[in-house]
């Protein structure tokens, strides 16, 4: 059902003409073709043989060392033998709840989370809970209460999964003092955290806040990723764990397909040097800046009362979450708004329990910078012919 | 316990000195450096962008369309959609397990049987059950009686896993007529199939006989790798599955890491181009084939009546599978060997129900010609120095 909404949208979105502020996808601007291209040369001419051999599951030690390196700049003092390379940190969630879920077992998610969490987690038939969240983040008591509820019920909740900086799809940034809140009470009831953080270089104000595992280093899996600051189509990021948790999430990897790519991991080590976020980042973060900025103004000139549309206002990744007027179903808006050449994804399938359909995800950084504001004035005109409409379109 | 008895052995094989049978891997002097360099830097000049994206969770349409052709010239006529490109052969039977199995759930595999694929299977908690199997391949008459009786207990075997050409680790090739039998047990009960492929390419004597897919193509998974035939470090392989059960198997894809990375299955498709299979795999199978007659030759020289060890004659793949004399043990053997210079994998593993200690694997490949002779005799050394030792060094 939910991936069916998410791939239905991606189909309209994709019919010509359409302007698409649905995919979440990097744009392939920022992708170091060059220095990939001459990565692969070096890697390939130095290390063939090795690079193109089977290798060790929890991947290529030199980019370990790489990870270790890039967290502590984050703050996050992590060991060589805590990390595991994977395809991606969706590999990460798909590793974490093959070790940590059960049929039936319960685990605790924002409000909104990452669909793509829930695909994750669903094979291993988890009770999903959704933590009532504000502006700030989930709200604390309520996280209190509802973990505090299961371990009355003699069933303690699996994990707690954040997507604390930037999320997808909502575009928030917990506060410091909410991440604090939250550490206070997953440490008082021993409930394990899953930090998911693809997106913390990409800020556009001001750095985030350091990740929730530096408040709470003995119960946080943390996973991060090369898609946003590399290249998607690589296939490549890591989970930092509890040592405890380690060999049993290697076990794992090893089962699902042996390691990642040993080549793409000598690549992306290669590529990265020692100095190229260092060199890339701002160049990336000014143009998504730009893209998000021109997506608020464009916005805030279609719905100037916000009447008819209300957003959030990202601080980085890649988001803008926004919403409509009670009784009004984003899906059920869609088809008309790709009819009239406008797309995005229906926010109802973010959601582990009620669904809000009033809600849907734009994405800022795909499309060119000429577009944006068509395609908002496009969604602009499409929520007004709804209004006007009767039976109300994209009403439930 | 299976893990780290591999785990074990395989830090015993990497001492130096030791000259190891015990790896897995393809020589590296197989991998066609130059033809990928050349893929590598074509790709990205005129494809760059796409191939860092991310991409569809199937694959990448053209790769597809070569592994349909490929499957096509082995007997095996499949349509585009029934093919999932995966991170490897074994991340396929990860998502066949994940698709297939729930805890408890009995599944039928060979004696003996893949290990990567038994580690694959755990984590969904399968009952393993082992099909009585000679030297032609698993037993019809056991394969019928097994199945029967858990479909007469109301719990229908979810599939029988079948590696039937060159099998890890025996070496064995199940006979086209044992396979028309199993195929016809399997049609008359309705028991899927799971065929893991991997080595059909690496004949040295003739031709494989035509997959068991092809006996049986509506109850059929089968697995592809492109480890055997291009490089293992890129982690390319395929799933081939019935149509009813491809949305399920794709949903197990997108959750697991979203798709398989897109740079290796272009630089993949364009290193095979037209000709690599044609030109390349000649000399594969001969450097491979003068290995593995060179170990045959050893292990007849060094053990000629056969009396301390016995072994199976291998018409392709990779390995030779071998027996110690009634009541040792190979893997209490192994510290010997190592300290004597010499290393194998110990046979325990590969098997699903009652192991058979005296078993061992010995993979010709990977280890340099020079270097067959003088392993093998240490071996002879090894076993005669335990026959002599008081208490049995070596026996259970």
């Amino acid at each position: 059902m939910r991936a069916s909404a998410i791939r239905e949208a991606m189909k309209l979105a994709e019919q010509p003409g359409v302007i698409s502020f649905a995919a979440g996808m990097p744009s392939s601007k920022v992708f170091p073709i060059e220095r990939i291209t001459a990565a692969c040369e070096r890697v390939l001419r130095r290390d063939g043989s090795a690079a193109l051999q089977y290798a060790a599951s929890e991947g290529f030690a030199p980019l370990i060392d790489w990870v270790v390196a890039h967290l502590s700049a984050r703050g996050l003092h992590i060991r060589p033998e805590q990390i595991i390379i994977t395809n991606g940190s969706q590999q990460g969630l798909d590793l974490v709840a093959k070790s940590l879920v059960d049929p039936g077992s319960p685990v605790l998610v924002e409000t909104p989370t990452y669909v793509g969490a829930l695909q994750s987690f669903a094979p291993y038939e988890p009770e999903l809970i959704g933590v009532a969240c504000d502006v700030e983040g989930p709200l604390s008591a309520d996280l209190a209460a509802r973990a505090s509820a299961l371990l009355r019920e003699g069933r303690a909740a699996r994990f707690l999964y954040l997507l604390p900086t930037y999320q997808n799809p909502s575009g928030r940034c917990i506060s410091p003092a909410r991440r604090a809140d939250l550490a206070g009470v997953a440490a008082l009831l021993n409930l394990p955290v899953v930090e998911d953080d693809p997106y913390a270089d990409l800020w556009y104000d001001e750095p985030p806040p350091a990740p929730v595992a530096t408040l709470l280093p003995e119960g946080t899996v943390y996973l991060g990723s090369f898609s946003k600051i590399l290249a998607p189509g690589l296939r490549l990021g890591y989970l930092a764990a509890p040592l405890a948790l380690v060999p049993r999430l290697l076990q794992g990897k090893t089962a699902a397909d042996l390691h990642t790519a040993t080549f793409n991991q000598r690549i992306a080590l290669e590529a990265l040097g020692e100095d190229f976020l260092a060199e890339a980042l701002p160049a990336v973060r000014h143009l998504y800046r730009e893209r998000r900025d021109m997506m608020l103004t464009a916005l805030e000139r279609a719905f100037p009362d916000r009447r008819l549309l209300d957003w959030t206002r990202p601080g980085g990744g890649m988001f803008i979450w926004a919403r409509l007027p009670q009784g009004w179903d984003a899906a059920e808006l869609l088809p008309l708004a790709s009819s009239r050449g406008v797309a995005y994804v229906p926010g109802a399938a973010f959601h582990a329990g009620i669904p809000d359909p009033r809600t849907l995800r734009l994405s800022f950084v795909t499309v060119e910078p000429s577009q944006i504001d068509a395609g908002v004035t496009r969604l602009a005109e499409v929520i007004r012919e709804a209004e006007r409409s009767a039976p109300g379109i994209g009403r439930c």
